[in-house]
């Protein structure tokens, strides 16, 4: 460990270096240009091989993309902003991600994911922030790094240089997937698609957590919700409401109808299931039958299985809604997660290497309730017979939560998630273990 | 007129006699058995040529049957209430019509409709009812005429013999149509499929008001509501609400669905609708998903074509509700009724004879709002080109309201219809007329 | 007649410049204030005694305001676009409203509403669109005058001119009410609350349409129905979708709720009843309980007391399903109109003076099913003793209708209009007549 | 354990004989007359000091009784089917439960509980159902121990005197514990509300399972949820739906509102909860708007607090609905349970001596989503620092399952109950122990 340790020394203020870097230029889902370009430019001078845009995403599978417009907009400013003219190339249109892979020889391959992009937030002007005080609070209006994402790019590229330093001592592949689009959980689907995990024996996320202590760790997260996000446009024809409301096809009725009867779909008897409409837009004119409507909806599920029984009900709802009045309906997929769970396995030699480590307490288990796509690799790791964990890491602070205008953490949190995640991945690939 | 009065002299007390024998032996919708048998049997001694039960009821179309038990229940009562034999044979089953036919060479065919059936009601008690002051009120429980088509009945046979007597002053046709199940407007579409109108050039319908004074006349009622009378049959499949409750399929929630959404069909801009589920019942046990619901609907319309937008309307509702919630849908038509409107030159040559006849007064039109399936064969002979007319005439007395367990009328009206119907039945088949 | 053509003659190009520069200067509800100040300049230039502002709207009625902000900007475009410096300041803040007099001894009041309100409609830019063609289509973005209300004003302006001139052929008093905001029926009930029409003996108001053929005259239209226009914002509380659903307050199942059963209410036995909500939004971010729905509701009845019953059920709806869901309820009034008659008295002597004129055909009465808020100075007026008729004008052409991007009209009808109010006035306050 | 087994083996066709006998004449919750007199007289012949009646069931408190007819029709049945005359009066009027003390010095209070109701069933008559075949089927129509209470009874009696023979083992306080009602949850409230389990120290109850292998033993159940089971009837006005619809107070669509949004309430994040609407009558005649309706409801939860969360959800929800309509609402309790857990101190206590009586081998634990009113009882004892726990016992035979017609139990296992019932009590009570 004391090689590792000394590595981890001499890169230490580079990463929260890049890290301020990736905050200061905060990027949303899809939009992840600078950010994936700089981290595949500098992938590509610690000598991995590179997969970028295209050849780790299908084309056909990506939910939740902005409008075209938005994604040339903010393609022309990561170029204004530094970008990597060679890598920007390739991940123009909507394709920000990035898999890098180290091979050295026969042996177990780990796979590591961290996620790039910032959320569709402002972030706090207030003086009090720590972002802003020390100047790298978001420049790009409309987008902040509110879920420590930026930290976890940093990390990906930190615990690069450390396995690029150490290589002789691996027996086997790093696989490092840098992806996109994790709020609203659109992009893990997408890489997998494309083959990205398809390989992986050992699969290793990891997430800070502000709201935690500094330092404490759980090596294997579970109860994460199974969800699928989906948009539903219902399409009837507007009347006057006064002079012919029978020739109106009412698409809020419709949709209304569908709001009730979508809460009411019936509880399951083998667990937890949830459905939400987020937003209900519909409608014009007062005077007007209204004859567009369009609902934000997501359902969620203990298990897959019992995600997909809330989703298969929610769309036989919203099609006899529409049917009811005449309306069509469109459904568009914006995202979706499973419900894996971590491999004790693998999460107690997670543990077992932070107590080698040191500064690490155990959090005791609990159920987040949330979602999270790195549970669809972590489902096709599984179901080709490696072990995935999901590691959670304190960085806590006194700022706001998660998805916050003022959120921040505890930045010597990076340092411990670099020395966990490479002392683990060496560990793995240390070819006496084997 | 001085004929045709001696001879309503004569007839007066024998014609109120029928009536009380009807009022006394109740009879609910296709279940007229005595009444049809006894009106057979009178009509044939009267010389009328007679269609009797099945050729004047189209098997197919009877809507609102009672179940075959009760059916045969009511028809073994007649018997034993003096029906007779030999007509009771013919209308077993369901079949209680008559049609009565005189034909007096060339000339115009007179059509006069009068209704059977009484309602699913227990009559009266009270010692202040006239009806058991007087001895008649009905021996048949849950069965009563209430809305005086006792007095109908009575006064066709009154204008049978009347015509009968007069044949020579006749120049065309009389048809008498003795209708079953007026109430719920089940009978009358069922006789026109069968083709009993076909040839009416004027067709004549009475009924007798006991909210309005004695003697007001309404020679052209109009302002029926078309309506469509139906029972939808949801099922669906029951579980245990607290273990399983996802295997259900809730016919409850399905029907709530659709009583929501019916009352919510666009009201039409060309005119008055209407839609109501009169009853609802659904479901078993409280730890049960309700597994089967009924609903009594009707729509109705100011015109045929609302009250046909309002029924299409209402299928698509049930049906997807239905849907909605993975139950199967029965429809079953339960009545049927128009919305045609009186001629004037038919109304108003009743008029002309009313005050030749004296007695009468001018009732200022209104609208009913209500439905009669009068309606269908009024648009019959109007489609074929005919005229038609629905008068009203009043009956008042201080008693109870129509379909109200106190109603009377005021006998004395009897004689009144009967001089009306008959004089204006023998003006326009007078031959010096045409 | 003959003076009263030579004048028109003579003014007839000028008024239809006016018309020219409102529809150029285009300014929705409650933001004519340009309009407004050089209606008032052009009286006081004629000699009509003025109330401008506030002395002719009551502040607590106004209904439908823009927001604060919006109608500044828009008086300070009025500023720079040549309003009228001195009457801009009286109509500053939501106030562009005038009432002008011209007192000529005794005798009856006629009153003269003329509305000076714009849609909030973008112009058409084709090439085929007269005002582009002749250079005075709105240079005001998203404000445009498609229901001729620019016509009206100018009309208005050129009746002014003729009775001012012939001020010595009238006996009585003048009222000419230039109303803000008829769209959204706003600006009418807060004029009559400020007692403008309480002393109108005879009240005229007059609409040209584009889809009628020109010349054709209704002098007196009717079937308007009432209508009250009104908001429901309901507050609930967020919470996260997927791990504390039971700490919601869900604002968009309070307003489902809501939806379903307002267009439940009861159709009413007595006339036609209407209602809508034209637009609805709820709800944030998908994974969140919405917390605050937005409902832009009508309502409406063939008679106001019908649409009171529908405004009260609506009203009862609207709090229930607040309540069932735990949410607060606010409700803002947006408009409201009556369902006035016009009288036959004064509309049989518009169409006897307008015959006498020439150039006009009458057109068959036909039932609008809109509404319109000079119904309330109709009820107003009616309601003290005084007669009202509301005339429609035909100014078609093959443009687009009215409130579309390509509306028009057949400029010649103002001359006809201008005829018609003006021969009316004089007519009523004949001395000798009276 | 020797002395226990030989009068286990003496009275063991006896409490058979017993259990066939309640079989034969079973009584349905509430009118458990015959059955509740019986015991006390027998309880009486075996020493116990009793409490009958009234003294035992807390008047204002009983749910779901029967209406009052019922309860006397039944009572006179049961004196002519042999109830005991004197114990028969202090049970008329829907109190029989029986309650019996055995006091023996000074040491600990064991409570057991055994349910006496009958399902409202008509039980089989098939040939092949055992109880046909041997002659004990229900004479009572309607009426039918298909959830074995009635072995749980007998096995009440056969413990009763074990221990009234062993007395002088015994260093403590019997109580024994017989309630009505256990079907609908509707008995065990009334008797801890009269304070009877108060001072017990150690509760035991125990269920025979037909579904179950014979011998399979769960000594401490667990997962029961929560439930409040309740009546709504909302009451409107009736008007005929053709004529004056607006002049009723549909209770229909307030009962369909308020199905729909029952469902709808929220999941809680903190376990599972429940609704059903499993009963829902309303309306009378199709044409007239429906002023009654009936629900009948049940809410669940996993804990007492969430059963009480959907509760009051739920009577919000109701309550609402039948404002928004003008209705009128009345709740009725009809039924209630807990959620309490079996305290593994006293399980395992059960097991260890099943293990030394032999004859039982352990099941699995699993969690039934069903609900159970003796969890009152165990809330109660528990509550108080005592400990309770819930026995479940196969009797597996290839016959109906629970709540069928053809349902039918393993006799056998009644000694299997009895032997550990009183040797579980007998060793509680033991003073060596204490």
């Amino acid at each position: 460990m004391n090689r590792l340790n000394q590595i981890v020394d001499q890169i230490e203020d580079k990463v929260i270096a890049y890290r301020r870097d990736f905050h200061r230029h905060a990027e949303p889902g899809w939009t992840e240009y600078r950010t994936a370009s700089l981290v595949a430019r500098r992938l590509h001078e610690l000598g991995y091989q590179l997969q970028v845009g295209r050849d780790v995403l299908a084309d056909g599978e990506r939910m939740g993309l902005p409008p075209a417009g938005v994604l040339e907009e903010c393609w022309q400013r990561a170029g204004r902003q530094g970008g990597d003219p060679e890598f920007l190339e390739a991940v123009r249109g909507g394709f920000p991600a990035v898999v890098a892979t180290l091979v050295c020889g026969e042996g177990p391959t780990v796979g590591l994911r961290f996620e790039m992009d910032a959320l569709e937030l402002e972030e706090s002007q207030s003086p009090d922030h720590r972002p802003q005080q020390q100047g790298f609070a978001s420049v790009n209006p409309e987008a902040m790094h509110a879920c420590a994402h930026d930290a976890h790019t940093a990390i990906g590229l930190g615990v690069a240089e450390v396995l690029a330093t150490l290589k002789d001592r691996i027996h086997g592949r790093v696989v490092l997937l840098f992806q996109p689009a994790e709020e609203g959980v659109r992009g893990a689907r997408t890489m997998v698609g494309a083959g990205v995990v398809d390989d992986v024996t050992a699969l290793l996320g990891l997430h800070l957590y502000s709201g935690w202590e500094f330092g404490q760790l759980d090596p294997g997260r579970s109860g994460f919700l199974a969800t699928s996000k989906f948009d539903a446009y219902m399409t009837g024809a507007p009347a006057h409401a006064g002079g012919k409301p029978h020739l109106g096809r009412n698409a809020l009725l419709a949709a209304a109808t569908a709001v009730l009867n979508l809460h009411a779909i019936p509880r399951h008897g083998d667990g937890a299931t949830r459905v939400n409409v987020g937003r209900l837009t519909a409608g014009s004119g007062r005077n007007v039958i209204p004859a567009e409507a369009h609902l934000a909806i997501e359902t969620r599920g203990a298990t897959t299985e019992l995600n997909r029984y809330m989703a298969d009900a929610a769309r036989r709802v919203l099609e006899a809604a529409a049917a009811m009045h005449g309306c069509q309906l469109e459904l568009r997929p914006m995202g979706e997660a499973g419900s894996a769970q971590s491999d004790a396995a693998l999460s107690e030699r997670v543990w077992a290497i932070a107590q080698e480590l040191g500064g690490f307490t155990r959090r005791p288990p609990d159920s987040s309730r949330g979602s999270e796509d790195y549970t669809i690799m972590m489902e096709r790791v599984q179901s080709r017979g490696g072990l995935a964990t999901n590691i959670g890491l304190g960085a806590g602070t006194h700022a706001g939560g998660h998805h916050t205008a003022g959120f921040d953490i505890d930045e010597r949190a990076i340092r411990l998630a670099v020395q966990l995640l490479a002392a683990t991945s060496l560990h793995i690939m240390a070819g006496a273990e084997r």
